[in-house]
């Protein structure tokens, strides 16, 4: 019997299948983009007299039916056109002969791919900061219905001082918020319009790059054209690393809730619906949900790798290797998306148990609270220090679950203002929206 | 308009997807070895008397169909099956109803997809040994070829000491080969038998865990039950770490030719069917082969740190983290037989430029050698290398490019020993072979 | 003879050793930093009447001291003191007794220890983007200086299109200033005061957070106190992040400059104080520096893993593994310092060899140019680029080297605007200099 | 004030810094084994008459001198010497004039740096087998103790089935022992002569480079003079990734036994030596060690990720970069020494509460065991699943907790084989022990 593994694919195949790699599959994400892109294109063309008025009317005819069908999924890239932009050049000069030729006029392969990736990853990005606003909220909801809920709080895995669920929600709450900014300056470097670079030289065509960036809605041009190209592979990893902490925010926090919802703690309990059965244990309830969304924040990581590695070692301009960093960075932006996502429901469902969180409390926990009320009467720290540490039981009072009312100072437990996370929501959402109706008004604007 | 980047998805859908994730597409390479991990367990099961002999056969009969289906590519996982195993699972009950849900018995999904999975990485694994064979023979036949090919040899990428393309390309074909044990070490991890270990706990019935491992082919049972699941991901991250070598070899060996065929060095020229051309450039031929083969050192490091990142932190025993570890793995191994295969092509028809690679030298590059004329005749070192540093122009004779000659020493440019190198990629092909025809063995006794 | 590599080291000390780590050794840069934050601790003690007026006069004159002292780099970490804040607690504790002791009231060492590292992490940031504007605008003279120096324009390391350096040098200077917004968002994440979360959960006493955020010139208080502890590592990860950017930009042109002045290329040359010589080749000067630029981009990379790898597969709240983001945090500041001091020489004292870099291009590398002449006469281009693709050099005229004079439309070769970049670089500088007056007036205030 | 940051170095001194690195610091630990290859180099030298009878029982002399010296820590490296090479070098021709320089005939600092790093790496290795070895046996030793002692058995941290602490202890022994036949690849691909490859071309002199790998106990001769420079970064990135398995099964195991001594679970006690207090909580034990372990993963990760980054991009033969991974190699084999060697006192010292471990078990942990009794008695699984599913807690007896008794086939908690993996043990410390004998076996005769 011959190896199972063996293909036995000839070399050509193997050099086509090779060279081809996942692009007629991620490509199908690009392709409205793609075809928006050209749309501007083609309207600039127009303006500067290298198309005409009826090639300009005809190829916008079939570029917005390619957005339609893209936007339905029903557009198809045949293996045999190896990526998007192929299928779309050949759909172009199939139906409208030489003007869907004439559209490349001005254009490179390089600064195509790069702009359409772009406008996908810009409402990716959008995408992402909604759903980070709404997955805080859904943390902020919990913290403040259980803001008095007292849990042991920890460090070096080991109780410390007596916290609260309000505390615990709102602090990975008021993490996940500060990535904002971030969003916003990694939209920022990627809402810049490549187009006219060409091949990282420009052409001699009096092309004009305003006027394509304005048509699509970017900031600004990039400049200069060797510039851009030198910029693939380094926005990916920008991007990728802009999700890096609030994907890692939400690994943290899965497997916090997994250790809780244990029988150990039994802080929370999960819901059915996000968890699964054994096929060998009948017993079990397993947090698959929450183990996949901490996988995550291994998977991100080796994404952003992936694209660092990939441009780290070359020289000025283009590279083949860089066609590579559309993987990861598409596949980081959607895992996101999902992470943040899926959460939700997790939280949303979850049910606490009081009693258990309150009375797995050591008494010795109390300690520091114990030391800091001699302190408040006047006491040296380390004097009371040292006398609660000779015998912490003895210094603490007999139930110390609630010693975190008297901590009141601006973010401790006895004080949470959760009132300022949520106008930091508001204002996250604002950009958002402000973002995306620009975005929604460019493409009608566009599309006609 | 609405976004075009929304799915609109309701939650539910996201979670079912999120969960699913890619096994239904990665299983479709597993399935067959599942079939025949279960035809050894449940031979083993009908041994201890768990299974009738009429529920084996007809299992046999069963399984024997899904390894022909999965080979010709015609066994489908279905979305809502999720994966391979409850499609296989679903399969066998569907046409053998309770027998089909027996075979479960003494099993969990955590050892079954261990057992298939690394079924499918010692073949694999065999192939690169293979592919990784045939290639440095390649190297070896151009070296043998161009053995008296003068050409400048780097360091710092400046002209070092004049070279041979025969020290060059038996360089890589010598460091390839290293890869050797390290690839025996790989298999001789994975091919250990983790049926038995169920869920890590072990199950409260006689299983002859060494006669599955027979049946199988496996050297070995994999002992202690909790021992095979803390494995998970660590083999994954070994066999990958194995695949760094020589997939780091041909990325630096892809550089170099990238190099040495560009218009300003010119040692070699690439043919046709390995170079692209350019959608706006009419006069290029760019060398998108090797520039992929170089890209894939990049991405096979992204895939090593992602499998160390999902088990790194977890405690023992089973994660469902642990699932996404199948993904890097089946890639990394896949692109390795693909990056070897590819390269071969691009050696087979690349042509020298032997009057480029002799005139490129500068007349100093024969400073060292002038300098070990004057140390030959007893010279102190550092008295000639002063002197022939004050002129090396003047040091050296007007043709230095055949410097080298005079290098004869062990691995030395002007005593190249390839009839070594010959007999290890022989010895790697005896134990390849060897191995090889094991697991066919193996197979055909199984599938009867 | 007993193994060289052996220690002979007894278990206790190396526990001892291991607990300490490099702490002793990086603490000395951060020493100052955790003097001025103990400061500013003081005196909002003394202000909330934790302290008394003669307390925090004898704490204010010993600091001062202690500021001064490791300024000038005199101020010692014994072995056995294990970190910088034991050394400085020991100190106050020497000199005045128990109110040394009494400056600990109301933080922990882990609010203490994330000050500090801020207050450093905060200048060095500054300093970075200082040394970025002074290596942008040494870009930008070489590029004003070689703005008509025409060079081939590569794409897949082949000669795509005439370009000039002007256009090369001004590449990079764009690519960099990219780098000003991430800075800043990074600065902005940092410069959050992280005081009175103690441990992670606050304690009970009337702190006046936002008065010690104030003393340290902190743009506002980072509120929950939990937060500030899941802050650790990540906001390691993300400063870390930022530097990515320039750093690989830095170590790409490295590369680009290593092969530019290789035999083969001959564009430019090193100057002798920024190359070294050989100890066995005597004719050789090999490009260390840029190597080691180079080189840099490779470890940051590194680094970057080491603290996401660190604080990824935590809990919420405060663990020992923290402590090690310190190491790469440090290292990947000062090395990126480094990088781009140690680029300018190289860069000011480079020469160019105009005749090399035009006589180098192939004829066919205007073939594009070609195209785009009949382009700009009206004919198609897919038609106009076959009929030059047929036989490039035919089409091309003798002497292609200034085809790129004709490309003039924004950021093309032919149309450089230098100006806007040197603008960028300027906001750069402002903003650098607003924030440094701000540091320095914090630091005059605090310390009177 | 002027900033506290700033170093106000000249550029001199900071390009001087920056080319110097850490060599002087990193070179301590190799300067013996620098005088041991050069004591090698020399006696050879003088059997092909380069040097004579004299010179050689010179250089013998003040060589064996720089041993004793660098083993008991007296060597210096002066900063301006730069590296432990060039201080060798001074110190032979300081003491021995032009005899001293004469040594560096017929090999370059690049094939000489490669030796001494393999020298110093090959002792590391033989280190970490031992430590490796006795760690396995401290668990062995635990599971000895408490193979009977009833735990709960996880997967998804959630209780699975009963287990033993012998089954966990003996799994992590059974795991670590598994990194021995890595140890041995990584071992051999050390364990050649790199000498007489010189800067990657040879010398054009008839050294015996056989001669030279048998002195100092070498297996072979690495052939090829350029596969050894491109052998450099890859060896390092190998043998870092062979240390990746057992760091990262302490780093798991550490974190299990963070979690099982944390209050809620209880299963064992830490001892107060391996333990800390808190600055701020006097009721604090922090588990330090175990904390410093487990980082040990994280960091060893991004050593292996330094290697790799550095060579992974450059063509073939020595650059500059490689000067860098001296640092990561050295740093990750000290580090792999210090994580075996540390665990050993958090073993030897932890007790056990069986009491806790055994009532820790929910009821319906003994669910699959009940399954199992069924399946024993001729039910098919499937059904007896069903059922147990339908009402655990009433399927169960009452006490679950020796249900592993019953599960007693290969690797089974009822069944442990721990004299097997004591064999294993053995067979490590003999192979280690033949190639310990045979080092210090080489130095005897190299020293005479």
């Amino acid at each position: 019997m011959s190896r199972l593994w063996e293909r036995g694919e000839p070399l050509e195949a193997t050099i086509a299948r090779f060279t081809v790699g996942d692009d007629p599959q991620l490509d199908l994400r690009l392709v409205a983009y793609d075809a928006l892109g050209s749309l501007a294109h083609a309207t600039m063309l127009a303006e500067i007299e290298v198309l005409t008025h009826e090639e300009l009317t005809a190829l916008r005819r079939e570029l917005r039916q390619v957005v339609d069908e893209a936007r339905r999924g029903e557009f198809e890239i045949a293996l045999a056109e190896e990526d998007g932009h192929t299928a779309l050049e050949n759909r172009l000069t199939e139906r409208l002969g030489d003007t869907g030729k004439r559209i490349h006029t001005g254009r490179s392969r390089n600064d195509q791919v790069i702009a359409c990736t772009r406008l996908y990853a810009r409402e990716a990005l959008l995408r992402v900061a909604d759903e980070l606003r709404e997955t805080s909220l859904a943390l902020l909801r919990l913290a403040t219905e259980h803001r008095e809920t007292s849990v042991p709080g920890y460090t070096h895995t080991r109780q410390a001082m007596p916290s609260t669920l309000g505390l615990f929600f709102s602090a990975w709450a008021e993490n996940l918020l500060d990535a904002a900014p971030w969003l916003e300056v990694a939209y920022q470097h990627l809402n810049r319009s490549p187009l006219g670079s060409a091949s990282g030289y420009g052409v001699a065509l009096a092309l004009d790059r305003q006027r394509v960036s304005d048509l699509l809605g970017f900031d600004r041009v990039q400049r200069n054209t060797l510039a851009v190209q030198n910029d693939r592979g380094r926005t990916e990893m920008l991007v990728l690393g802009t999700l890096l902490g609030p994907v890692l925010d939400l690994s943290r926090l899965a497997t916090d809730l997994i250790w809780m919802s244990s029988e150990a703690l039994g802080f929370i309990r999960l819901a059915d619906q996000v968890t699964t059965g054994s096929s060998i244990m009948p017993q079990k309830r397993n947090p698959d949900v929450l183990e996949l969304i901490r996988a995550n924040g291994a998977r991100l990581r080796a994404r952003h790798q992936e694209a660092a590695n990939l441009y780290a070692g070359l020289t000025a301009g283009y590279h083949r290797d860089l066609q590579y960093t559309k993987a990861p960075l598409l596949a980081g932006l959607e895992e996101t998306v999902d992470v943040l996502r899926v959460l939700r429901p997790v939280l949303s469902t979850l049910t606490v148990d009081d009693r258990r969180c309150r009375e797995s409390m050591d008494r010795s926990i109390g300690a520091t609270d114990a030391v800091y009320r001699q302190v408040a009467q006047g006491r040296p720290f380390r004097e009371a220090y040292k006398e609660v540490a000779a015998d912490p039981e003895a210094a603490v009072e007999s139930d110390p679950s609630e010693g975190w009312r008297a901590r009141r100072h601006l973010g401790a437990p006895g004080a949470l203002d959760l009132g300022e996370l949520e106008e930091r929501a508001t204002e996250l959402g604002e950009w958002h929206r402000g973002r995306q109706r620009a975005v929604a008004a460019t493409w009608q604007a566009l599309l006609g």
